[in-house]
């Protein structure tokens, strides 16, 4: 194998292999969100899944996470990536990216948020502990109800870096 | 979408999409030990990378991490699946894993800890911030050197539950 050093600073890049999470919450003012989250995994499984996110507290995904303690993690699907750049690249601070975007969507069991249609599978949680290393947010959340489409795994989207995305490929 | 529920306990399943990586580790008394991590994400990338994993922490990588306060994530291929295997069933608290399986290896270029040949790509890594929620430890390291190959995303190997891996598919 022939290995390239990599700037720390690009060094993200190697590890950002987890399925691309949309973050739906809704605001103090009852207004729905949803949000991009690259930097995902499982905290734990017993006695239930525990989910963790990496976020910008600066973004309204925190705020509306801190005020109203919940969130669902929905798994967008590989045919979903332009859902997850256009709903990127704008703040749920000021607009309904719902209606902006005509987001066809339902609303979650337990979780007063919306799950847009066409994702893999979601998962409806409670916050249970944010930790605030540096800049950053780590978001942790106990899994209350999820849902999936059967062999969910094959249809995650996944991102390298700027506009590169792939999608899951055989099972090894 | 047909989606079925999927039980709390269970739901960390579907988000366990991230790429494994090898979490390799010098302990106190000297002897070198890699371990499986599934769940890994990056943490920042300003100034520098950061990487987060999730352990269990009775386990000896976690036991070394605290005594070294380095570690090297090395991210094994979708070829390398029986490495990630046969090192998971075994705890390097009492058996030198590298000669116990003959796993031939580099030394890392500033973190005392040994890279198995054939990985995609690895990052050394200091320490930054280590929380423990409830049962397990999520670790945090600041990247201070890294290597790959071309496009080690399209290399690295995928974790479903139990032996179900997957290697990346096409780029969308």
């Amino acid at each position: 194998m022939e290995y390239r050093a990599i700037a720390p600073e690009k060094a993200y890049t190697i590890f950002n292999g987890g399925g691309i999470l949309l973050v739906c919450t809704r605001s103090p003012e009852s207004r729905y969100n949803l949000a991009p989250i690259a930097w995902t995994c499982p905290l734990d499984y017993e006695p239930v899944t525990q989910l963790l996110f990496v976020c910008d507290p600066s973004h309204a995904t925190f705020h509306n996470i801190e005020a109203t303690g919940t969130f669902i993690a929905a798994l967008p699907t590989f045919r979903q990536k332009e859902l997850v750049l256009k709903t990127g690249e704008v703040s749920g601070k000021n607009i309904d990216k719902f209606e902006r975007f005509g987001i066809p969507s339902r609303r979650g069991e337990v979780v007063d948020a919306l799950v847009p249609e066409g994702v893999a599978g979601w998962a409806e949680c409670e916050v249970s502990q944010i930790y605030r290393p540096g800049e950053v947010a780590i978001v942790c959340g106990t899994v209350k109800a999820a849902f999936a489409v059967p062999e969910a795994w094959k249809l995650v989207l996944h991102h390298v870096e700027r506009d590169l995305f792939y999608r899951p490929g055989e099972s090894v």
